[in-house]
This record gives structure tokens, C-alpha cells and sequence, in this order.
């Protein structure tokens, strides 16, 4: 695999970051949106597990590092522009042990646990995790 | 409605903009992503008809203007950052006539038509219509 012609289709921005959405790959749930670097696009391929860059820390971010609930990666795909792409995985969950886990800091299975209703953001999802116990 | 109360809490990005997946409120699949600043995420709740701001064209975009094929809005939903959200919409095709087009100016159904597989990104879609009848 030529790792430099898959990456060449992609159009980074001027940060060098290209925008990925982490959904689930049985049910379509979309689980997050975050970015990734080549380094951490190249990573995701070569260890199976979704590496993203984090912008708050300026760093590649193994996501689950710190939790245990990692994304085991499924696919990639690229959008007609190129700048963006949608990766399918299976979320772990319960630090690792289990298939179904939570995506989200905050413990929520997705980072979209709110949603507009009747003008308010208001949230619609169970958490899956306190994370006072995990972080 | 307090729109002003519902925008508060999106992080708008340097350019004013927040990124927008587009998602088949049935299947869950994705169709898009596009970017939406307070004027089309304002329209897209006032029209029930998804609307964008083009960065290409740096202006408003309704889409599905030119072909036909808009998204009825159906819900948002916020990320844990701010900085994302989720919409569900009903894909129109056939210049409107019907509920389940292609969302992609190509012809596809979603933009994510290309999947990375055996180290080359290969279209895993059949066109819904052929861009050079449409535009």
C-alpha cells in the first residue's frame, strides 16, 4: 500500500488537518467530529485504532488513551471535495471490555447528546459513564 | 424562539462558521458535510429548508437550489465542544419529486462515495443521476 498516494487525494486544510466523522459501522450512529493529521491518518491504518490530532493539545490523540475506550477502525471513506472524510468503526466501551462503549468525554455513546427542542438545547442521551470515575 | 439564546451556545470558528454533518434522518446515513453560519442555520430553523453558506462562493446556499434535490430539515443536535453539530434531514430527489435522492453534486447519494480499499480510494456508490442533465 502506497501510503503517499492515498494521502494525496486528501485536501488538508491550512492547519494541515482534514475533518473526520467517527460513525458507528453497524448502526450509522455518528459518534463525533474531529481531525486528523497525515501522521494520524496514517496511524489509524497501520495500528487499527482511530488516532486523531487534538487541537486544544496540539498532539496526536489515540482517542480511549486515557479511558480505555478506543475505536477499533473499520473504513475510510473520502467526500467528492476531499476534505473530508467519514470513518466507520466500532466504539469499546467500559475500558475496553465491552463493544458498545461511549465516544464521548462526557460519557454519552455520541459527542451529539444535544439536541434542539422546542428552543432549547436540551439533553437527549443517557450517560454511559461519570466522568469523574474514568478521568 | 429565542434564536439568539440557540446561537449562543454554537462556537462559531474564525471564519464565523460551524461544520454541519448532513444525515438521512431514516437510515442514518451520511450525506455531507458542509458549514452553516448564524444567517443559514438561522433559515435552514425559519424555512424547514437546509442552507448553507458555500465557502467556494462565499455566499449562502440553499441546497438543492440548482437541482432541486433539498434537504427538508428535520432536527439539530449540538456536540459536547460546541463547534459540531448533527443534522437530520429527508434527502429530496428526482428535482424534488422524490424523498430519497442524492445529496452529492456528482450524482451520489452521499459525498462519501469513495472508500479507501486495498490501498486505493474507490467509488462504492451507483450514480442516482447524471450531473451533466442537472447542472
Amino acid at each position: 500500500m502506497d501510503i503517499n498516494e492515498i494521502v494525496e487525494k486528501i485536501k488538508f486544510n491550512q492547519d494541515k488537518l482534514v475533518s473526520v466523522i467517527a460513525q458507528d459501522y453497524k448502526t450509522n450512529e455518528v459518534l463525533m467530529l474531529a481531525y486528523m493529521n497525515v501522521e494520524a491518518f496514517t496511524k489509524t491504518i497501520q495500528t487499527g485504532v482511530a488516532t486523531y490530532w487534538s487541537r486544544s493539545r496540539q498532539k496526536l490523540w489515540v482517542k480511549g488513551e486515557s479511558s480505555g475506550n478506543t475505536q477499533k477502525f473499520k473504513s475510510f471513506s473520502l467526500d467528492c471535495d476531499g476534505d473530508a472524510i467519514l470513518m466507520k468503526v466500532l466504539q469499546k466501551g467500559d475500558n475496553g471490555r465491552s463493544d458498545h462503549g461511549a465516544a464521548c468525554h462526557e460519557g454519552y455513546r455520541s459527542c451529539f447528546f444535544r439536541e434542539l427542542n422546542n428552543g432549547h438545547w436540551q439533553v437527549e442521551a443517557e450517560r454511559m459513564f461519570d466522568p469523574k470515575e474514568v478521568y
